[in-house]
């Protein structure tokens, strides 16, 4: 039997930011005893997955080792993190999910709209508590970021400790949470850290990070100043920034409306597990109308331009009976994230032309982040004084940012991307081995792979077009009247100013007269003559070629 | 007769940023003779417009009065001002089209692609040159901008002076092309101007313009330290930049080889037309495999993360015999442009795959943006010191901003966005008209109407999926076996786990079996309730509905 190792797999969000899957093993080789860390989605978007829900890494590796998976740890609350929990659950054996008390209410939700219990999801202490999973010992260390209780995790086994951060920022004054304590991130370091797994969102930010607490004050002298109704956004899990406007609000004299599910859910789960015991009360949507506007703060979801959030319909012009109007202003305490430029500038647009002022956070003033800068990475690092430190929570260009500054600095980086299965044991990591890693689409409510060709269809539909070429060929072998051409998300005219559909059918029709039996025999053969007619016969006519899906029914 | 007066009316680039085409008019109402300023395009994007090639303003206002067209001004040679010209000429009865020289070389190039001659453009001089079209006077006032020979208009008729600016920054010092000139402005506004028709892509940008000569120095520091092989990208059209980088890159010891077609053609039409006298040597890609890498800067193409231009080839691994690796760096002197992150953030991936360090303008010392800011938006009202501001080249936003800013400043602003016809005799501008507007699609070699259901119909198969239905009926009117379905951009099991087709097949089968004459008989009937039977077993299967085609033969 070979010697026991330790090993570090990520198979999400280690050249992405998103869906982070991070699985840690030790034992023998090919033998370890696994757990893993947070199990989170990633969004679709119309370039690359239309119609797809949500995105998960492929826990293919996993589930074909399922007998050997001893645990879920979840380091917070946010949907890159747990969002897959619900999903994914029953492919990696059922085990116990483990969580502090605000990330574990969460969890709890999403897997009771699975259908499952209650009692799947563990809740844990903060350190110095600990769970025994199997040959690992792990603690949820307090961190600060943008949603309560973020954690970073102390992974200790016979091979080694290791630091997970987690999601997080240095920040003394978070609002909502524990401070970022150095001294106890400084002793866990102590003893020797064989691999400091870090956060690489902000590797590029030079500027020491901001602490939530410089956001109250310029919120609030914005809403003194502010005159009509006010509404302000930001993701509702961001708890201290939702608290932070609510207060803001109230000193300001202004009532606050949560507007948006997961905006009341958010505020109602951080309640409820004590967290949240200074929240202003609210008023209903139905009180708005009756109040005087410059009363009224509206704290609304979709910080992002999502489609159907909050923010979108009142931008689209009424949402719960509430519309804003000139003199009113959205507030964005937000940033947008890549890739959502589109959506937030739309509604930028909407609110500009129903004469509502937009601020959003140019000035720098109404938004922090939630991950640490180069600095802050820095600070972690001396801290930690790791012997290995390696990049997780970033595209590939983060983590090899990060491996380099960390070199510069005497820390040996190993910059690993899904699929790299490292080997921590001994003083220099080695790749272990390379696992076949992907994405995994939730559509409608079936899964399907990345790579199955489904969503590679579709691109082709939406952007050539698509042709359906029905054909009858008779008892005798003989074609039943002329093909049909039915057209979809294609012109109905072209060059010739006539029906595209007639150029189609006759360029096939007289492809036909032409053809011999042994063609006209032969299904694939035939099939794929006329699909080439109709393509090139397309071509001519509109300059492109359809996708064409070609029918032949033969009587018997 | 009614009196003459005097219109504008933008028809694209007032409400977006992109296919500029601003029309202006006088005589007597309904009859005046018309002038058309800027002819340009737009980009599609897969979230609303997938398949589609460019997009143009609609102009079936203009084209339905052709004949009270005089004459077509580009300002310049960027493609949202000049990209439609071969493509709409027609439409807009084959009237001359004016420019100065650069910007005339270029459209020349794009009306001879669609087969017209030389002629049809007409190279203008700078004011005090003016071209007379009509009832109007215009001459071409040089402006700084990131494109030779930009030109602001001056647009003269017994209705009064307009002043166009076209796209415009403030810069005394441009490196390429006419300093913007102060004087000059000034005394174009001395005898009154009714209207300034302003440029208001920056008017959220608070600071004061950089110019263009910041950049050079910058971009020589950078290149006297980097070590490899260097690659730069900007817009190819920005010919001071371009001179900028290659300037510099002879400094700093490297010889300079252009990649990418527009580059190259760029370069090739500044020389020819004179402006362009002190570019360094370049050498050809084949000579760069045989130089030392320090020894080389390719100037590329695709700032924007364009997928075929030369950025994303050589992120791809190869562009022209040309590799790119460990210890080179790849710049790009270029803002990303809203809607373009995910590209751009794709080939920064790429390059880092390649352990190529890339570097961005996010210390704002490479690149500075081609138009005015707040501040500079300021000078040029209060040089031109108009009766009325019109904004124009923004978003719904950006108008209105501007508006705001004009008329805390004591001008007053009208908001006018395509479609808005504005008349603008007498002291007070009024509305006369709205105008339908919209979208024309270049769609392979076909125009189609943004709003004709085609891309629609794309955008539904994308993100739905496609199910043919096919259904033979025999000479009695039966069906004729059992429906066949195909499916595109589905997965191939749902829920039961046996292929989707298998099940969409029964379930219309058991319709037929139940279905009475009369439904079998009508063919839209029949289709109907086939296509709702697809969508709920779909949905009941992989939970989601996919787009359904019915084909029915009938057996006559």
């Amino acid at each position: 039997m070979s010697e026991a190792r330790l090993i570090y797999l990520p198979l999400g969000g280690a050249g992405e930011i998103g869906m982070n899957c991070y699985v840690y093993g030790y034992g023998p080789a090919e033998d370890e005893r696994l757990i893993v860390v947070d199990l989170g989605v990633a969004f679709p978007d119309m370039d690359s997955s239309p119609g797809v829900d949500l995105i998960f890494a492929d826990v293919s590796w996993l589930e074909a080792r399922k007998d050997r998976i001893e645990a879920i740890f979840i380091t917070h609350a946010h949907e890159d993190h747990v969002g897959a929990v619900g999903h994914l659950y029953e492919r990696l054996g059922g085990v116990p999910i483990y969580a502090r008390a605000f990330t574990a209410e969460i969890a709890r939700r999403k897997m009771q709209e699975h259908g499952y219990s209650d009692t799947t999801v563990k809740t844990v202490g903060k350190w110095p508590d600990t769970v025994t999973a199997g040959p690992f010992t792990v603690g949820f260390v307090p961190v600060s970021h943008s949603i309560p209780e973020s954690s970073g995790l102390v992974i200790d086994s016979k091979g080694g400790r290791v630091l997970h951060t987690g999601d997080f920022k240095i920040d003394v004054n978070p609002g909502v949470g524990e401070p970022f304590d150095h001294d106890l991130w400084r002793s866990l370091g102590k003893d020797g850290v064989t691999a400091l797994v870090c956060d690489s969102t902000n590797v590029f930010s030079k500027a020491e990070g901001r602490s939530e607490s410089t956001v109250g004050p310029e919120i609030e002298k914005f809403l003194q100043t502010a005159s009509g109704m006010v509404a302000a956004t930001t993701f509702a899990s961001n708890i201290s920034r939702v608290r932070t406007i609510a207060q803001a609000a109230e000193r300001a004299g202004r009532s606050v409306c949560l507007l948006g599910r997961s905006m009341r859910r958010m505020v109602e789960v951080a309640t409820e597990v004590g967290i949240l015991d200074d929240f202003p009360g609210t008023i209903s949507p139905d009180d708005v109308p009756g109040m005087p506007r410059e009363n009224v703060l509206l704290l609304v979801t979709g910080s992002q331009g999502e489609r159907r959030a909050a923010s979108a319909q009142l931008a689209n012009g009424k949402y719960m009976g509430i519309k804003m109007k000139e003199g009113d202003t959205f507030l964005f305490s937000s940033k947008t994230i890549p890739g959502n430029e589109r959506g937030v500038i739309h509604i930028m647009n909407q609110f500009s032309e129903l004469g509502v002022d937009v601020v959003d956070d140019s000035d720098g003033l109404y938004h922090v982040s939630g991950h640490a800068n180069r600095p802050d990475l820095d600070v972690m690092r001396d801290l930690v004084k790791p012997q290995t430190l390696i990049p997780m929570h970033g595209e590939h260009r983060h983590l090899r940012e990060h491996v380099k500054i960390s070199e510069a600095a005497g820390v040996q980086g190993v910059l690993a991307v899904n699929g790299m299965m490292i080997d921590l044991s001994g003083n220099q990591p080695t790749v272990a081995e390379y696992i076949e890693t992907g994405r995994t689409y939730l559509d409608g409510s079936v899964k399907i792979g990345q790579l199955d060709g489904i969503v590679r269809d579709r691109l082709r539909m939406a952007r050539n077009g698509h042709v359906i070429v029905t054909l009858i060929i008779d008892e005798d072998g003989d074609p039943l009247g002329d093909p049909w051409c039915e057209l979809m998300g294609l012109p109905e005219t072209g060059r010739n100013n006539v029906p595209l559909v007639d150029v189609l059918e006759e360029d096939l029709s007289q492809f036909l007269n032409r053809a011999n039996d042994k063609t006209i025999a032969d299904d694939s053969k035939l099939e794929k003559e006329l699909r080439t007619i109709a393509r090139k016969s397309a071509q001519a006519e509109i300059g492109k070629k359809p996708e064409v899906t070609v029918v032949i029914s033969r009587l018997a």
